[in-house]
């Protein structure tokens, strides 16, 4: 191989991190207006087949579970009472075929009888990524309330601690 | 041509769309600063001449309207009492020379009377770009409240369904 | 050297100017999962040694005294109880070895006597960084509350104006 090879390679590996990094915010960036639109399909989409939705209320496996969490009175409530799932800037750790996203998420509801809206919640959220036949799919995402229990913090440090 | 001229060409475009993903979030990441600032001149300049900035209340058109939005009474007494205009990580779909961007909004006021802040509205965002002479400019951005009107959920399923 | 060899040393160019730019995304980022999880090494790590971070209230100078803001029993009051650091997508602007990062933040404490959750500041922050040993690090973090005060608007126009 010539040099310009050698260098062509190593900067192509270079442009395929970049684009990891991107493709992975650019899933995390969708879930908020898929959720608050009630958009069901996009928001399972974003998980593997079997991927799981770990919150504090329980555990949601696989595409089904999920688009009916989307489709489930209490979301649809929210959503058509005006939803606002907000998501911190994630903060990625790529190695080879699997990644973590960590970053915060915080829902803003509308309260149609005041017109006023209120944080009902914050949370501290782990994506853990693979790539699926070249695509970057949620294996798990863990939640947890940002309530003083120590899980919260647990999920935040690990994303951030060497 | 070679195979390293080929390999070449082909990272490069790579390299292109990446940046013009990162243009774009840098662009929409100044509005907030921009808007809180009441720097009218860089909020007016995001957008093309004849850009359009559609919101609730009615639509404003070209660089003039846009600075007149931020020079006006209520918005200078927003940023004489202290605001806050937050914006969720947008969703980018870059298409050639036009991208749509689709993201949430948060205004936070400051209240001097009490001292405390309240979110005074959750919005949903879709930022139309065009590049104009190499240069990414919004054409018209939509902003609708999400106080559980069905034009604001339409919005973010627009900017997350395939 | 060939036309090859050109164009790709102009390339590595751009594509290390897009990895300095999502690094300095990924640096901010770690700060509000670092600083709600009392991750007290992991927020001074990302200032240089005599970093500083200059609040309303005071300046802290290297990484004890950022250390001592963490594990501080105001801050560790905030983390027991929940709360959630929650910052702006940050404006980056890159000069070599420097780069200048601008955002709104967002300090939402949950309130563990009613289980709410309420808005307690949003601030103005200006991130300078400088580049050593082939690491980006805080030199100055400035940071003014959103609360009417002209020097907070001064820092959001700072990293919007050309």
């Amino acid at each position: 191989m010539t040099d310009t090879e050698t260098l062509l390679i190593a900067l192509a590996a270079r442009v395929q991190l970049l684009e990891d990094q991107l493709d992975l915010m650019r899933i995390i960036s969708a879930y908020g207006p898929a959720v608050d639109s009630g958009e069901s399909a996009a928001v399972a989409g974003m998980w593997t087949e079997d991927g799981v939705y770990d919150v504090d209320t329980g555990s949601l496996r696989g595409h089904v579970e999920i688009e009916a969490m989307v489709l489930s009175k209490p979301h649809q409530s929210y959503i058509q009472a005006g939803s606002g799932h907000l998501i911190g800037p994630p903060h990625i750790e790529i190695d080879g075929d699997t990644a973590v996203a960590t970053c915060h998420s915080q829902l803003v509801l509308h309260e149609p009888e005041t017109g006023t809206y209120r944080v009902a919640r914050i949370t501290a959220n782990r994506w853990e990524f693979a790539r699926v036949d070249g695509q970057w799919k949620v294996t798990v995402r863990t939640s947890r309330l940002l309530d003083g229990r120590a899980e919260a913090r647990e999920i935040l440090a690990a994303g951030v601690k060497n």
